[in-house]
């Protein structure tokens, strides 16, 4: 596993305390929010164009009341059919998905869905970029892991196999995200040295 | 203006009646509904991965009733930021807005909105193909221009031009998308043409 840049390394940052006070790569931010953030400054900086879809929702009801905007009185939150981000960067597509766990020891499977998988290997297929962000939030680690590599321990999960990936395997077999002040969560970083 | 393979041209359409009964390539769909079963139809046959993403909507208030599904009590649309469609094919990021308009002289510029245009710009810069999906329903037409050409109607209706775009401009700058069976509206047939 390599360190980025001026990332601190693992042990140095768990050393330093809990998880909501880790210093400068952590102000209590989620996942998302780092995110967001993250794309945001790409876009400003015309770096990239990378946006989060929207949550999808199912809407049953509105209500359109006189002089005001309508309002969505009924709505179920639907399963999304592909992966949270998507857009273009050096010409290249871009797609990934972003899941963070409390978890101190495995990154749990359950919460990735086989049609966000199924995405997945169709872009692979169509010549995408296509990866894995994944947080320990408990150490502030943040992983980018190669959809290719991440496939591999579902499929194992697929055929009986454990239903989580170690912390051990991805530290060995992803790469850690450096912080970065405006890009938090610094991928394209890592895909700059992976894929170009 | 070039006639697709197999696609009967403008005038025949025309003759053969109102928008509603128009034939085969016409069965009172949306163009909406036409390019998500088109989409459908290029992933399920592995020619490329295209999604509408879902319609943006915040979320207020949500409850949580026991043993069923969390509901939406409140949420209100929003303003996309971008485009409404996505993906990839043949390696290309692919990105696109598809309006449609009963109008049957020229093409309203008016639920275009400037955020969606600045998207576009974005993703032109880096290499994206980009475009936009027009229909006039009463002719049954869908036409495929290329944003590079949208954008400099759209810059004479920023400096006080008119604020639609003629149908016979968009007859002679745009390419008409052929109609095929299960890709309703085959835009990839045009997309091969013009950039590969």
């Amino acid at each position: 596993m390599r360190y980025p840049n001026g990332q601190k390394n693992r042990s140095s940052q768990r050393a330093s305390g809990a998880s909501r006070a880790m210093g400068f790569g952590n102000r209590g931010m989620t996942l998302e929010e780092d995110i967001n953030a993250t794309n945001d400054f790409y876009r400003n900086t015309h770096k990239a164009i990378i946006h989060k879809k929207p949550t999808p929702v199912q809407i049953v009801n509105v209500h359109y009341p006189k002089r005001s905007a309508a309002v969505i009185t009924e709505g179920y939150f639907k399963q999304p059919s592909t992966t949270d981000y998507n857009g273009i960067y050096r010409s290249k597509y871009i797609d990934f998905e972003a899941k963070e766990t409390k978890n101190k020891t495995r990154f749990p499977l359950a919460n990735i869905h086989e049609h966000q998988i199924n995405h997945m290997k169709g872009v692979l297929e169509h010549g995408g970029i296509c990866f894995f962000i994944l947080r320990f939030s408990v150490y502030n680690e943040t992983y980018f892991m190669p959809s290719e590599i991440f496939l591999s321990y579902w499929n194992k999960q697929v055929n009986g196999g454990r239903k989580s990936i170690p912390h051990e395997t991805i530290e060995k077999t992803g790469y850690r995200i450096p912080f970065h002040y405006q890009a938090r969560v610094n991928y394209l970083a890592i895909i700059d040295q992976l894929y170009f």
